[in-house]
């Protein structure tokens, strides 16, 4: 069935014959295998250009920043999953992508649209502390949260934070949007009585964004750098099991509010 | 309720407070972010060892292979998905990665477990040749494939698979399990009758193997690296679909085998 | 680690002991178990009311009008996923879902809300016909799709959209929600001069709301019934395989349209 | 890519044209919409044929008794997944199906294929004890669990086990597979030294495969059913939510086995 306008597809990023893989204008073996890193091919995957050092460098940071904080929900989603479906690593993995949604770790890229956001504002001739005073004024407006700024656990600045930032500096990359980051940072309290710090979802955009990565992917880093912890996390769970213990847990002091039949009682589990 | 034996989740992975975050026995911040790549950040991960240098390079490498080749089913699955749901990447994401079984990624590690096999036989006293000639006529007797031999398009060897083995070489890594591949795929025509060359799934473990990667995560490799070439072409698709064009073009052939209702005719379309 | 406000988890759903299973109130065993199809029981499930007479005809109506429509792009993504990786039916199945989002099988839900936001403007005091073209109106003044009207193939009005009014009609459900749906596809060629009609993403909200299904579950009606369909067409594809030569036939005519290394002429294929 | 032999897809569930839509040999709008219940569908989009009366009652009794049993893995799994990514349903469902793995949900189509095979042995002329005898026994030679016989909670016989049983029964099924199912019981104790009772998993293939369902298709039942509780479940998280509580209960007692850097002490958390 057609839907949609196109019946041909067309890609710009992979071709090949019998003889040779051709990955973004470059040849996979000859060019690319043994040339460059997992890191620097994701992004010429993704952009289909090489980075540069400064890139390269703010790059790994930013998924090596993300790639593992223990039993997350989505770690545990997929350490469950795994317990219970062992044969499917897949799965298990699948399980735990799904979760970097919009909550957890899509603000990492709402974060960036912010960021993109007040950058316009700026170009437009505002100051930078003015722009960000509008862009915060508006979502406290429209009762929106503010995307990568507080954290249930580190109070204080999250320390990835201050860490990121100094790889970008010191990687001599451009910084423009860990100002506005900064800048976002320095208005909230004004705005909104709360003094909320930058977490790692808005450190990731700030210092991805002066490097040249695309916005609209930013999801994707940390959707990248989690596969990577999932991976290991389920040769733990392969190892020694802890995806139904944590089910087990989980539950211990699990209230139901529901009605029981007439009569009827229940030993408690 | 209670599964298994084991009440209380167990992790060696990572433990943070609100100040700090240990990964492997390591400082996130001071010891690893902005110290060491992603690829190597990983396999920290997966074993809680770095990896010396030449076990990182084989890792960039075999990741740089495996990432991307096209249009193949998952790529396909992942942006029809995306097409139907733009609103939720990691969903996409996920679809790609549920194609990573048993018949197309997952033969890195079925011929891992193969390598392991013929290399215990040759701890046992065996020959190199004779064990992989004893392995690959299990298989034939019992009428098994033989993962990571033979490709649909690649008729001649796989040409991902010499420069793997040229990275292996030049890093200084253990050959043991390139030698071993080596070895089945000379005996593979006596026992079979079919020249089946080594394909990308058997050059993954035989160099990964010699440098310490885990037999038992080997399927983590394909999984990791498409994650990364899912990524780039979701951000295509959401530039220039070709989601739903693929669709179209998949079924113009489609051929209804069953009945129809008596009298009915209906329209080609 | 503490996210969110809640520590404890409640639910209203089901308990149980070694004993006795309870699910909304009611004992699964002495009750429920040959005492209710599973439609009703899944409006159980989601509402803790069983359903009426009328609301069990509307529900299994919607439930088999969408559950199979051949081959989609979420039964293409399903049953290729399923192909790579046959061991794994959950996968395939989940490959399936991640497809009914916002712009395929999610305009049910989108509808829905068009439909209850009618019908808050009729009880406010405005006419039906006024209330319709009031919604309509800012859909196109903001050029937003309007949810469930026009549809690829079916060029006239989809043949189920007749056929789920009439079940409506016969099992004597309320027909609020049907006559709004009607009223939009009046007033929708005088304000978008395209005459859009009616597809079953709309006739499933306006026939379900009417018996009490809850707008916010909405999804979950073809997100169940798809399911019941991906199921058929793996039980197919392990007999019969498609996914490979839907694979196949899809890039027949895909396009490269990036740059090639000097000098490198790829064999067409 | 060509992979297989196969290059164009053939189908026998379903065909359409701009008017019509024929599933499996029948008018979806004229002959299967309000005049089959959606249990009923399915049974005919899996098998091609409208189940009789018994298997409607049986599979309907089935789906019934496996959707929901509370906070199950797969069901935290889910919740926690729509707490971090509640703007895609769909990858919530997605998550908590792909716990439907081998070791849980999976039970059901690994006893009906026991039982299958017990029914082959009797076919052959073996009395129906000797014939459960020799199977389990060879479970147990293999070390391999016995598909659908033990529970965690239900120490005595799952309560919805008889009532499966009832419902077969009343209906006027074919009960041979329970005869089978029962005559594994019997001989269990003898065997394995433990008195492991059948439980759910065990009874849904023998009720089942009496009425003709696939054995093939038996995990799919597990998996539509528990899609309905799913979306219930989801339907609440969104009202009350309880993943995040779920994730945190999970992790109160959880232990870190690693390493921690010198002179770092952690804050207990």
């Amino acid at each position: 069935m057609k839907i949609g306008k196109s019946t041909v597809p067309h890609t710009a990023i992979c071709t090949s014959d019998e003889n040779t893989i051709v990955v973004r204008g470059l040849n996979l073996c000859d060019d690319l295998i043994g040339h460059l890193s997992f890191a620097d091919y994701f992004f010429l995957l993704l952009t289909g250009n090489k980075p540069d050092a400064a890139c390269s460098a703010v790059l790994n940071a930013t998924l090596v920043a993300i790639a593992e904080h223990g039993f997350v929900p989505s770690v545990q989603a997929s350490r469950m999953t795994y317990a219970a479906a062992p044969d499917a690593l897949q799965g298990a993995v699948a399980a735990g992508i799904l979760g970097c949604g919009s909550v957890i770790l899509g603000a990492s890229e709402t974060a960036g649209k912010l960021f993109a956001e007040v950058a316009a504002r700026v170009d437009g001739g505002v100051s930078l502390d003015d722009a960000a005073h509008a862009a915060i004024s508006e979502l406290k407006a429209s009762r929106s949260p503010i995307p990568g700024y507080g954290h249930p656990l580190h109070k204080a600045r999250d320390p990835r934070v201050d860490r990121l930032m100094a790889v970008a500096t010191q990687a001599g990359a451009n910084l423009r949007y860990v100002e506005i980051a900064q800048a976002i940072e320095r208005v909230i309290p004004g705005i909104t009585g709360k003094d909320l710090r930058m977490n790692v979802s808005a450190a990731i955009p700030a210092v991805l964004m002066g490097v040249g990565f695309p916005v609209g992917s930013l999801r994707g880093v940390p959707i990248l750098a989690r596969t990577a912890g999932l991976i290991a996390h389920l040769a733990e769970e392969a190892e020694t099991p802890a995806g139904f213990a944590l089910s087990y847990q989980a539950t211990r002091e699990l209230q139901y509010d529901g009605v029981l039949p007439d009569g009827l009682n229940l030993n408690a589990h």
